[in-house]
Parts: C-alpha cells; sequence; structure tokens
C-alpha cells in the first residue's frame, strides 16, 4: 500500500465526520431564510482551510453570500493551482421525496445522502483534505490558492467582480474544479466541454384580474394557454429550438468529436430503464450524448398559473409564469441568445396578453484542450489512482464561472469531476459514494503530483 | 311607496348585518381545513330559516357537507317553488390582491366586498328574507322548499344522491335559482341558458424523478414542454377546440337566437377595458357574447410543474400538471366529452411520458323555454321592480344541478340572477352591491306574487 493509499485508510472516519459537518448547514443560497446558515457553511470551510495549512484564510463579503479564500505560496517562481468550488446548495424541494433528511447525512448501501453531497460540498471537500496531506507533510509541490464561494446555485451573480477586484491575489496558471460528473466508476472521465447557461422567468397576463371561467372563457384570451401555446412554437417537431439566429454561432461537432463520443460505452436501454422512460426524445439527427452534452438545448424549469390547489376552482387567472432556460456550446454566446429569445417570445405573444421577463445570470460555455499540459496532468492522476486512462467527454451541466477564470485571470480550468449521474445532484435524494469522496481526495494528490512534473 | 318598499327600508340595516353574519363563517368546501366552518354556515341558515317561518327546518347530512333543508306548505293544492341556493364558497386564494379581509363583510362604494358576496350568500340569502316578509305576514301565495346546499363549488358531488334520496319531500313544479348574473343594473336580465362543465386535472410523468436540465436536458422530454404543447393543440389558430368529435352534438344558434343577442346593448370597447386586455380571442365566426354564452369552450384552470419558487433553479422535472375545464352548451353531454377529451388527449401524449387524468364531477348544459309561464312570471317581477322588462341572456356560467332538478323531480328551473359581471366571483375581492340585495328582496317577493296568478 502506498503512503497516500494508507493516510486514506487511517483517515477515513474523520473526512466522512468532517464532511457531514459541512453538509448539516442548510446553505441554500436561494433561500433569503437561510442567509445565516449559508455565512456559517462559509465559516466552517474557513477554519478547515486554516487548519489544513492554508495562510490568509478569510470569509471575504461580497454584494452576496460571501466568498471562502485560503492559500499557500511555497514559492513564487512555481505554478499556482486556484481552486474553486462552492459551499452552496440547491432548494431542497419537493421535501417530501427525501427518504432521509436533507441535511443530515445518512450512508446507505455506501452512498451519503444529503443535499449537496455531490454538488458540491463533497467534491470541494476533498480539495481541502488532499491539500492538507500534501501541505502537512511539506510534499506541496506547487502554489495552491483557495476560492470557494456560496452563490454557485444562483449564478455566481457576484463571483464576477470579486475576481476583478482580486485580480492579483487570485493570479493562477490554472482554475482547478470538481464539480462535474464521471461517466461510471468503472470508465472515469474528465469533463472536456460545459455548456453555458441563460435562464429566464416570463410573466403573462390576460385580463388584469382572475375571472370566472364560465362567464369569459372562449371570449378572453388565457393566459396559461398561451403561455403553453408559446412554448410548444419555442421547439419543432424534430427537438430544433425555433428561435430565429438560435444554432448561427454554434461551432459544430467534428467528426473526430463525434466519433470519440461513439467510444463512451453508453448504454441507452439501461438509461431509459434507470429513468423510468419509455422513450427518449431530442434533437433529430443526433444521439443522446451528444444531445445532453454537445447541443444547445431549451428547458422549461418550472410552470405556474392559476388554480393549483386541491379540487376544481373554474378560474380563468389573470397571470401564468413559467421558468425558461437554455444550455450554449462553445461558440453561442449567453447575452446574445438572451437577447434572441426576448425578441422571439415577445414575437409569439398575440396581443390578448402582456409579457415581462426577467433574466437570471447565466454562463458562458466552455471546451478543453485536450493535449494541453494540464488536461495531461488530471489525465495521469485519474489513470493512476483508477488504473484506468479516463475519456475526455462533453457534458450539458453548466459551470457558468469556469469561461470567467479564464477570461479574468488568462487561468486555464481543469475539471476533475468525481460524482455520478446517479447521484441525483438538484433532485430529492442526493447523494455521493463514500469510494467517490476517497477517490477524489487521492486522485487530486496525485494531480498535484502529475502537474509538477 | 309601497308596503313592499317600505319594508325593505325599515329592515335594510337587519337585512345587511344578518348577512355579514353569514359571510363571516369562511365556508370554502374545497378545503378540508373548513369542513367545521362549512358546517357552522350550514347551521345559521338553518336557524333563519326556522326565524323566517319555515317548518322542517333542518342540517341534513350527505356524503360530504350537509343540504339544509325548510319549507312552509300553504296547500297541497297549490303549486309548490323549490329554492335553491348554496351556502359554500370558492377559496379565496391569491389572498394578498384583497384589499379587505375576504371573511370580514366591509361596505365600499355601495359593494359589500367579501368572499360569497354575490356567489352565492348575498343571493341566496335574499330568497330568505323575501321569503319572510310573505310568511310572517301570511300573504305567502304558494308552497315554497328550500334546498341550500354545501358543495355547489366542488360540483355539487352529493346532490344527485340527496334528490334521489328526498325525490317526494323535494317535490316542486319549479326550482327557482339566483346564482347568476344581469346585463347590468340599467339592463336587467334572465339567464335562459347555462354551459354545462367538464373539469379534469391532467399529470404528466416524465422521468421518476426530477433530473438536473444541464445533464439530461435536450435528451430527455421534459414533461412541462410536453404539457404546453399538448394543450396547444386542444386548439387551433381559430380558437376551435381541435377534441375530436367535440361539436358534433352541438344544437347550433338559431338565427333569431343570434339576432336576439345582437339587440344585447355590449360594449366591446368598455369590455376590454374593464379586463384590462388589449384584444379579446375567442372562436373564428362568433361574437364576444355567443362566445361567452352560447358556444363551447375550454380553458386551462390551473397549471403546476417543476422550480416555482423564487430564484433559479436548473431542473428538469417529473412531473407536470394541469386542470381543464370545458364548457358545453346545449346538446353536449358531460360524460361524452370527458370520453372525447381523455382519448384525445392520451393519442396527443408521446411515449415519453405517462398520462393520468382525474375528473371532477361536472354538468349538464340548459336552456329555458322564454314562453313557459315560469319566465313569464319571472320577466314580470323584474319589470316591475326594475321598472324595465328584463332580457333573456344565456351565459357560460355553469350550475350543473340545474339539469338535475329537471331530470329528477321534473320541476322547471328559473335562474333569477342578481349579482353583475363587476362582482368579481371566484376572484379576490367578490363583491354584491347592497342595492342588488335589496333588489333581489324585492323582485322574488314579485316573483311569488306573478307566479300565483
Amino acid at each position: 500500500m502506498t503512503d497516500v493509499k494508507r493516510y486514506l485508510k487511517t483517515n477515513q472516519k474523520k473526512f466522512l465526520s468532517e464532511l457531514f459537518e459541512l453538509l448539516r448547514f442548510p446553505s441554500i443560497s436561494t433561500d433569503p431564510e437561510r442567509k445565516k446558515d449559508v455565512l456559517e457553511a462559509a465559516r466552517f470551510i474557513k477554519e478547515k482551510l486554516s487548519a489544513a495549512g492554508a495562510a490568509q484564510a478569510a470569509v471575504e463579503s461580497t454584494g452576496g453570500h460571501p466568498v471562502v479564500y485560503g492559500e499557500k505560496i511555497i514559492d513564487k517562481k512555481l505554478p499556482t493551482v486556484l481552486v474553486y468550488g462552492h459551499y452552496d446548495v440547491q432548494p431542497v424541494d419537493p421535501v417530501e421525496l427525501w427518504n432521509s433528511r436533507p441535511f443530515e447525512p445518512t450512508v446507505k448501501n455506501g452512498k451519503i445522502f444529503a443535499r449537496g453531497a455531490s454538488d458540491d460540498k463533497g467534491q470541494m471537500y476533498a480539495h481541502i483534505k488532499a491539500f492538507e496531506y500534501l501541505a502537512r507533510s511539506g510534499r506541496l509541490p506547487v502554489n495552491v490558492k483557495f476560492i470557494i464561494e456560496g452563490e454557485e446555485e444562483i449564478g455566481s451573480v457576484n463571483l464576477d467582480a470579486y475576481i476583478r477586484k482580486n485580480r492579483k491575489k487570485l493570479a493562477a496558471d490554472i482554475v482547478l474544479i470538481s464539480d462535474t460528473e464521471m461517466f461510471s466508476n468503472s470508465v472515469p472521465s474528465i469533463t472536456a466541454g460545459l455548456k453555458g447557461l441563460v435562464y429566464l422567468e416570463v410573466e403573462l397576463t390576460g385580463p388584469d384580474h382572475d375571472l370566472h371561467s364560465g362567464v369569459y372563457g372562449g371570449a378572453v384570451a388565457n393566459p396559461i394557454n398561451v403561455l403553453c401555446e408559446i412554448i410548444a412554437r419555442l421547439k419543432d417537431k424534430n427537438g430544433r429550438i425555433t428561435i430565429p439566429g438560435f444554432y448561427d454561432d454554434v461551432v459544430p461537432l467534428t467528426p473526430s468529436e463525434r466519433r470519440s463520443m461513439k467510444k463512451i460505452p453508453f448504454n441507452l436501454a439501461r438509461y431509459k430503464k434507470e429513468l423510468g422512460i419509455a422513450e427518449v426524445f431530442g434533437e433529430k439527427g443526433y444521439s443522446t450524448l451528444e444531445r445532453a452534452g454537445a447541443r444547445p438545448t431549451l428547458d422549461v424549469n418550472g410552470i405556474w398559473g392559476g388554480f393549483t390547489g386541491e379540487g376544481s376552482k373554474t378560474v380563468l387567472p389573470s397571470k401564468a409564469h413559467a421558468k425558461i432556460s437554455m444550455r450554449l456550446v462553445p461558440g453561442q454566446n449567453p447575452k446574445k441568445i438572451t437577447t434572441l429569445f426576448i425578441d422571439h417570445f415577445k414575437a409569439l405573444a398575440p396581443k390578448t396578453v402582456k409579457v415581462k421577463i426577467k433574466t437570471y445570470t447565466g454562463g458562458e460555455p466552455f471546451v478543453t484542450a485536450l493535449d494541453s499540459p494540464v488536461f495531461r496532468a488530471a489525465s495521469a492522476a485519474y489513470a493512476r489512482s483508477f488504473g484506468k486512462k479516463p475519456l475526455p467527454l462533453r457534458t450539458g451541466g453548466s459551470i457558468p464561472i469556469t469561461a470567467l477564470f479564464k477570461k479574468i485571470l488568462g487561468a486555464e480550468p481543469i475539471l476533475m469531476g468525481f460524482g455520478l449521474d446517479s447521484d441525483a445532484i438538484h433532485s430529492p435524494n442526493e447523494s455521493f459514494g463514500v469510494w467517490n469522496y476517497l477517490k477524489a481526495i487521492e486522485t487530486i494528490i496525485y494531480f498535484y503530483e502529475s502537474y509538477r512534473k
């Protein structure tokens, strides 16, 4: 057994109990009532960073939830790794579908069940433990800086300003992020591309007050029906998004990228079975992996209007709402797509309704060069810990700040994810494998060693 | 001043304070938590019926909320009038849009603001007061029976069984109902036709758990998008409902009916202004009054799915729901339409989703013969109290039990409404004019007198 493996084995219990402490903070960044819990999670991270050997550890204010910073500078001439992660989590509703309490971590069948277990507390905390091993034993081969934010789940609204303001302090060669998934535990993969995000909320107003559907139905346009009609027209029957110009800037998949995706051992029958669906559906002419990973998409994330309680109420409502997001691929610009969406949506709306559209912070798409030194170092680390060369994988998840680090700091992002699809992030019963958590710590340690060479 | 007018003037304060007492019961029949309040409203009605001079007054159990019964039999050889009304009310949400508390009646600009003020407590209670005047003064010219139910707003689920069980006790020549609207206070009208109702709730299930829209979006059908697509396809661009066979049994409006509707002094500009809409929309080839009153319609009364809280959550939800109702016109059968809807909806649903459909109790459409003795008596009563001959009006509201009384008891329904469009029934800030309340009592007294002749 190597030193690293022995160290992991000896400290496994401690690693888990510390992560559990972190998972107990209900740090839901979108919920104003959780502000204090978010702050307490930040303070916890700061203490653990200090304890692991980071200097300058601090909870730093932003316009919203704070950023936790910490660093260990070995030698200014050495390369610098900036570790990014987030300690905030998604809401937990529908809470009644959880089998255990979302903020009371529970281990079952080798998995840690808790909101944030995989996204991103578990993956982020693995970095602090990997760093601790190297820093405490004097084996840290490069400079390390940590930037752990509390607003990733609400679009990192204040991160851009924070990074710009702290450009010098944050200066780094690469940004190391573990907030993504692998193909499977036996088929490790590195995320080589991420989608961008545009997120909007639309509100349609028909009559200025709720009406009786018997008295006015059929004579006055119903904003729910109108909203459905508009949403239906956002895609055609081939699953293509109908927004004019939407695909104009998409960098098409190259034949070699498509070939490489075909090599991924994807089992459609198992995929459908795991999701409980009879059929998949997506843009015509592309495989499921291509649709999910490499093509732009549009989804309604939420819809509401009228009477939604128990029983029947014959109302023709005044308003209807929807939250709609689009995932973008390299070439597409979130600002441009936002404008195209708004123009198209308004053009589809009949005169019978008024339209209001609110935008949430989105993010730009990102792709990694597979032949860069940092990608090679990450590949070597996985190969060493998993015993298998990892596949490069393009996925649909968005980490909007990835492009930000590149743009402001010039730092090359590398996405070393250790989660799995089955972790159910953003859903009830989110989990993270105990094995994955320990494997993450191990792989990250190896990464520092490979990257140094 | 006539006796009746003098009596109304003398007792106005008492009439209002009694109605206010009744309006204070939050008797929302659809809300299981309001069961006790519904019962207390029933008990109040029973006491007031007794006090007004009714015999056999009783709160009678059904499978759900009780029916209040009372009667005054003068002479078995005389005609019998069965007065129907309801003491239950609609829910109050969105409660934040009310300007005063829904169950604390408030008079402002001559209007009583409270949930149920117009629908139907105010209109129903006017009957008890009109009856009291005639019964106490020994001038009641016919037999009167009261059946006041507590489940009208949830589809009168137990009324059919109650009427069948009490067929003999309820035997009557006509059923007198005040639960509709007039054209305006200066243009009185009598509802000569009512639509039937079919009310359904659909549930679409895509994946069996909520998914991350970044990871699965574009590859797995989103049940909200699918629901919108299906709903959009339920009507064509001309506002026609696309369900095969939907219009097959519709009895078309006759040229004379259309001419009579054209005579109604309807002001489209004012209608749009009152609703705050720029355009009306409905079935091509029909006027607004025809669409609202005499053509079958389809509305989504409520829709929900995915993340509907504050902020952004990138979920691809497992489920999407909608409440959908259809208003039917003479000739259409609710059971047949229900089947046609379900078949069509399921046929429109792609294999990517599972569909569940729940039906709520509906009702059959109804039309009155304008030359019947009872319609003539009602017309004479309005003419006497309003000083103007009332217009016969077909409207879109459904009182499903209207057809029931006809079928089971053979009693001819007559709909003497005193509400107004602007009463905002089923909406926040429901109201009923003080003038309308008193005019209702007066007109009902005259009706008994005309009907007796």
